[in-house]
């Protein structure tokens, strides 16, 4: 089992407030995204001024993108995103098309998206999923329940790389234990910690605590 | 059976392509869409300039919204939108959320979406919904089919207002004689004629002619 990717979401309603959250953060996480609010307020400006900031890190632009895959993927990459997202309920046609155009591309799990489709997703070559806590869930006051974490094993085992996002706290992190997470995508959890800094760092020990045994 | 509304969607790649594409047809067409492409290119500005050439018209924001359905849909709303689209498999509580913050919502229809789903969407106070044709059946190069048509009359009888796209062209909303469209949405088949002008006013008197009598 890998050590998982520590990823933060720019969340943010403009890019001055992305740039705040992510200069004290960015050097101590491994992937930044350009979160989809911040994509729709900003524009690919927004990417192109964190590539700027951190030429290195894998850039993801979070767009779940529906529909013209291969337009909006090309617009992403030509700002510098490194991976871009799709929403799960795209046609299989739209992803590929996005896949041809990004160096690689993950799937946002929301609604009613089945097995079934998943497996047609790896048909079609992609390697990535993004499993997101049910917001029902969250707004009922759940954490991560076996049910999640039973979907979440299953998606890995077909051979997905698999994000996981939601909620997540460096203390939440124990739940996973034992599955071969890709990547922990934590929001708020560290940009609006009292210490950006020291939140990442403790999240990224607690990571090597867990999966680095 | 009212009169369909006519859309231009503006998928352009840029805000001054954007402008260039609505600056002859746009006094044509009764609503403005800011299309996902170019939402994603250039953000909100790209809705506050749309609604300053047009301070009367209906202009919608395609943001395809899959989350955070509150934040996009007051970004979207600050900027100048009415009306914002989410993407079908987003849950209840992002479409609930983004409904209390626009004055109108529609649902786009992609993937597998149910008429279980439907109904959960009007429980929810959405009434509007937009029905694409399967990319797949435009890359096999077949036309709205029977199937299409039923899926659009079941919406309308359930109590949508449907708006309709996909590769429209005026000689094709004969097909749709008979069912209670509520709008057409042309992209390129208005933007990139020869004369969008007269190309919106062809469509709007074709739909007078259909649905007029």
């Amino acid at each position: 089992m890998t050590i998982p990717n520590l990823q933060i979401a720019l969340d943010n309603n403009s890019l001055s407030e992305a740039i705040s959250s992510i200069s004290k953060a960015g050097p101590f996480v491994d992937i930044v995204e350009v979160g989809t609010i911040l994509c729709l307020q900003e524009g690919v400006e927004a990417i192109r001024c964190l590539r700027a900031l951190f030429p290195k890190k894998i850039i993801i632009a979070d767009t779940k993108c529906a529909d013209a895959g291969g337009t909006v993927a090309k617009n992403c990459t030509d700002a510098g995103a490194d991976w871009m997202t799709v929403i799960c309920c795209a046609t299989i046609p739209t992803m590929k098309a996005a896949l041809k155009e990004v160096h690689d591309l993950q799937v946002e799990l929301y609604g009613n998206w089945t097995f079934e489709e998943a497996s047609q997703w790896l048909e079609a070559g992609i390697s990535q999923v993004i499993y997101h806590q049910s917001r029902d869930a969250l707004l009922a006051g759940e954490s991560w329940g076996e049910e999640d974490l039973l979907k979440l094993r299953k998606l890995s085992r077909m051979g997905f790389k698999v994000s996981v996002t939601g909620g997540l706290t460096k203390e939440s992190l124990d739940l996973f234990k034992g599955i071969d997470v890709y990547t922990f995508i934590a929001g708020r959890g560290i940009a609006q910690a009292e210490d950006p800094a020291t939140a990442a760092k403790e999240f990224k020990a607690e990571i090597q605590r867990i999966w680095g045994e």
